[in-house]
């Protein structure tokens, strides 16, 4: 297919503008050929306001037809074939296997949100009423789901198809009700395009209102900014940094209405090493830490950042396990970033790090061509950690930082320390049980997702999943960004009462 | 009991300020002569931190514990005894069958939120492992649910009960397992202070830590900001005005970690009359809607202040409802405001309403002493409803306007106009279904509670309540202040994986 670098505007492919960017080749950082318009006000405005209009048929669309929609966006992205893989590829610097892992993925979510409306789930409460109640007879009262309007959406950069344009937020978005406004990531524009292809193909399949989903390119910030703030936009979805999510949200806080902020910002994800681990399974854990640590160049927001363990500098296990984790990390090679300024950010944050009183670089990864960057490891001691803001917070990348503590009170004293995180690890035997109880204590309070014995890269869609946490690991506690859960963020309660049969949803009717 | 004019801070009464003031007495409006202490900063502050330092062992207690407290409160409620009526009585002017009934409405959701303890709901979700899953072994998760941490909550003035020290919000908090930081309102101080009597000795009857509740008294405003901007406060609720509601908006805003503002503002609830409805239960439909507006004073967040209609200003049925409704509220006694500042708003709105072009006061309930005030019913049409933006604002009060609508398009246009309701009712007969449908479809959106053929005035503890809405009802449209779901305001979901069962809580262990 051709990729026209358009913005697709409810139906139509529009570029107003004579503004425009090029996207670069991950691998080459080259500048590509293909330009892109931004969206000019006119078009941003017109897609939401097309979604408006689209809102209240889509919403009441029944939900085995929007499980139909869904289904066959997914269809319709492996319809797109190997031009999809290769246009994500190139743009991302991603390899193969793990773009098609990721396809899998991004189908998998949109079905799993469509088995989740074909299995009529949350349907709501129904209490019926009873005359004979004391002092006052009973209303019947029903509780059912409404989707919240037309949502706003960022594409995230680390993840081109899942979370971005037909990814988690959208998918779930669209099965809420909620028609939707994308903004492409800059980074991979063609690749969202390609995808914004086959989520028009589905809507002219099934017949749905085109209204419901627009594709809007730029690489100036006015036009997040206009989404955020326009007033018929009823909630936002985003994944990237914190620095980016903040703004967006200071921008959602001038807004006369509230609305809620789905922002999935980041995370160090404290991986805790206990003490029997660390003495009997040394170079074991070292090794599969650092294994976590550099699968994706460290690009996932689970990417294990900080890792904390107890020892006198000298203690034989905390030696083996440095020299264990150094020498596998030596040996990871090098590779290229999502894009040429996030290696670039990636370089200065090691410099400064490199730079920081009692901070050790103990080892970097081979290295490689001009393009690539290589895996760092640091450490420090507790005392550092503690007086060094800097070092709490997210190093984008491949890059871990180990942190010894002298005693199992400064692990703990650590933990409070801790910002808010969307996992952590324990990693222990079973002689460590009781000193983990007593962690989990409180970094239960510090995470969205507790776990033991693995490693936190790795995100099960599915419906106990959790993927969010207390800020600034996500901007709403309250919600996951993955797992059949991801839907409520979308939808809001509403209590009919004494409803006439004809004027409920069909989940209500007696 | 008598009444200290302190604040309960962790179990101890603190009057630490030179600074006071005094309640007034609704009936007489004269001042009274206990002095309240307005919390002082330290004071306010040691509040917070002491809840804190509370959470992480309340937060452990067994939900049956946690349900014990939560009747134990309500029993010590109830034995306050007479005193607890009559005081709240003269603060806030209620009749004591009111009162008496918020009480009993007061220990009902308390004990409402220990059924739901005590039954295990909201357990989470179990995923088990599958080691033989392709292309990767699933983990074992498990969703599960945490308290937020320590919640701020204001009271409400017009329910010195049920919305205030022991209502709402904070029994669905301290079933959550937050600790509560209650800023009582200052037109029931005595009320509260007998609550938080209550409290503290169900706090010591079940064993609680101290720091689980304390009652903050202030008649200054930077109390309220010190609470919702203090870093250890996660999670505020309110009930009160817009305007109030939106200045403790702006301070949440400006913290650096964004946390749930459960804000419930303020609702005009539309009233639809539909034509068959009008045409044949003309006298029945308009001496209701009076009996509804009229109920202690208005002074409900979901009054009937607005009742759309459809006719000439001619017809027959319009003319007999307008001439049925008018003769009804003229007959309507006086009665006083929850406070004297409250009477002086009402009196000085209707005032301004009554200058409004294309509007007319068609009649004034009787006339009382001169702390009274009287009903008021204005009427007007679509054309100067929809030019005349001071009239979708709420009148709180037992004050109604009723829009005449030249036909059914107006009607709709009318709807689309509306900002966000706590409630809505149609009035309609079964000839009125097809056209009640059409409504239904826009209006759902703008409520949080779609009645049919019943009054707005009554709100339903139960568990598919929903009491809440579009802003400016709430700033939180995906969440309910009433019925079980309220709970929901105070727990965030926690994925665990990979757990081993000692580390799980009870509901989610195999």
């Amino acid at each position: 297919m051709s990729i026209s670098g358009k913005n697709l505007i409810a139906g139509e492919w529009s570029g107003e503008t004579v503004n425009g960017f090029t996207a670069f080749n991950a691998i080459t950082h080259e500048a590509m050929t293909t330009t892109f318009a931004d969206a000019t006000e006119s078009e941003v405005n017109s897609a939401i306001v097309q979604a408006n209009d689209a809102f209240i048929s889509y919403s009441q669309l029944s939900p085995s037809k929007r499980a139909h929609f869904l289904r066959t966006i997914g269809e319709q992205i492996l319809a797109l074939g190997d031009e999809l893989v290769t246009t994500a590829c190139t743009e991302t610097g991603l390899p193969t296997m793990r773009i098609q892992g990721e396809r899998g993925r991004t189908i998998g979510q949109l079905n799993l949100f469509a088995d989740l409306l074909d299995n009529g789930e949350y349907q709501g409460v129904i209490d019926l009423a009873d005359q004979n109640r004391q002092p006052l007879p009973k209303p019947d009262t029903r509780l059912g789901y409404l989707p919240l309007g037309v949502v706003g959406v960022f594409a995230a950069s680390n993840f081109p198809l899942a979370f971005s344009t037909a990814g988690g937020d959208t998918g779930s978005a669209l099965a809420a009700g909620c028609p939707v406004v994308m903004k492409a990531h800059a980074a991979h524009p063609a690749t969202a395009e390609l995808v914004a292809q086959a989520i028009l193909t589905a809507i002219e399949i099934c017949g749905v209102d085109k209204g419901v989903f627009s594709l809007i390119q730029g690489k100036n910030y006015a036009i997040a900014s206009q989404i955020v703030t326009h007033p018929l936009i009823k909630a936002v979805g985003f994944t990237g940094s914190e620095r980016v999510g903040m703004i967006l949200q200071q921008q959602i806080n001038q807004r006369p209405e509230p609305i809620p902020f789905y922002g999935e910002l980041g995370s160090i994800n404290p991986q805790y090493i206990m003490p029997e681990k660390l003495s009997k399974e040394t170079q074991a854990i070292a090794q599969d830490l650092v294994a976590s640590l550099v699968m994706g160049q460290g690009q996932f927001c689970t990417s294990p950042g900080v890792w904390v363990l107890i020892g006198e500098e000298t203690d034989e296990h905390y030696q083996e396990f440095i020299k264990a984790a150094a020498q596998s990390l030596s040996e990871q090679p090098a590779g290229v970033m999502l894009t040429p300024a996030m290696c670039q950010t990636y370089n200065n944050a090691i410099a400064a790090r490199e730079q920081v009183a009692g901070v050790s670089l103990l080892a970097r990864g081979l290295s490689g061509r001009e393009q690539e960057c290589s895996a760092t490891l640091f450490s420090t001691d507790f005392n550092t950690y503690e007086n060094t803001p800097a070092l709490h917070e997210e190093l984008f990348g491949f890059s871990a930082l180990i942190v010894r503590c002298d005693d199992f009170a400064q692990m703990l004293k650590l933990t409070q320390l801790l910002a808010g995180n969307l996992t952590a690890s324990i990693h222990a035997l079973d002689a460590d049980l009781d000193v983990a109880a007593q962690l989990a204590q409180t970094l239960v309070h510090k995470v969205g997702r507790l776990i033991y014995n693995q490693m936190p890269t790795g995100v099960e869609v599915c419906a106990s999943m959790n993927h969010g946490g207390p800020f600034p690991a996500s901007t709403n506690i309250r919600t996951t960004s993955v797992g059949s859960e991801a839907i409520k963020r979308f939808q809001r309660p509403i209590c009919y009462q004494n409803m006439p049969q004809a004027l409920l949803p069909k989940a209500l009717q007696s």
